[in-house]
């Protein structure tokens, strides 16, 4: 396979990487401990929305520092990238709205009821990449 | 696309499924906030090994409880699975040791140095799957 680098990716080139892809994980601290779920999502201007179950997880994490995750790999090349945001999550209280907003791109794959909407506030977003010397990465 | 539903994941499956892949997430604590960092990984008896830079998040978490999720998802059809492991990591120090019996699996696609090697001792492990009803889900 020869040699691999790492490169850290741009931050227009992070946003192109997280919208290319339907599921993403959040991690959150629950009693002390890290927790993580995978999720459906949808990125609009300056926040990631994402749709959870009554009396989940998403009641308990709204107001709180989580952090979110997106990756893409080849398994073959041994290659991929991956971007991380960091931000505040909190329940939005208008569901309807936002959700007439975005659109069904807010839908998850997971079977109703999804009657909470979390939106993730981008603080701060990250990319690296492996890729072979002189390629140009997975998607860049 | 139809209506989807949510189901567990047998143990046994969650195994298979854990070993399927070649990247997952590794989710921690750090100064009270949540950390991902996507990792390579090798599954050996009852542990999740990985190889990471030293002076990394890989020093601070020895000893700590961590999160390591996988999963897979057919986008077209919007339906996928997920596995989440629970359980403390340690700092192998016998590196040469533990490398030699994992073999080749053990190395990270990302560029050397990558000088220490993580354990993750599988404490729980719970997977879930969203299928269209009546199909067996992505990989069962």
């Amino acid at each position: 396979m020869g040699k691999t680098e790492l490169r850290e990716v741009s931050t227009g080139n992070c946003r192109v990487l997280l919208e290319s892809v339907p599921l993403g994980r959040l991690a959150f601290v629950h009693d002390g401990l890290p927790v993580i779920r995978p999720v459906n999502f949808t990125v609009a201007e300056d926040a990631i929305y994402l749709r959870a179950g009554r009396n989940s997880w998403a009641d308990r994490i709204s107001g709180q520092p989580v952090t979110f995750e997106v990756d893409g790999y080849d398994r073959a090349d041994r290659t991929g990238w991956s971007v991380i945001v960091t931000g505040i999550a909190t329940l939005a209280t208008d569901i309807e709205t936002v959700a007439g907003q975005l659109g069904n791109d807010l839908r998850s794959w997971a079977p109703p009821p999804r009657d909470r909407l979390l939106r993730i506030a981008i603080g701060r977003i990250d990319g690296r990449l492996i890729a072979h010397p002189g390629e140009s990465g997975t998607t860049e």
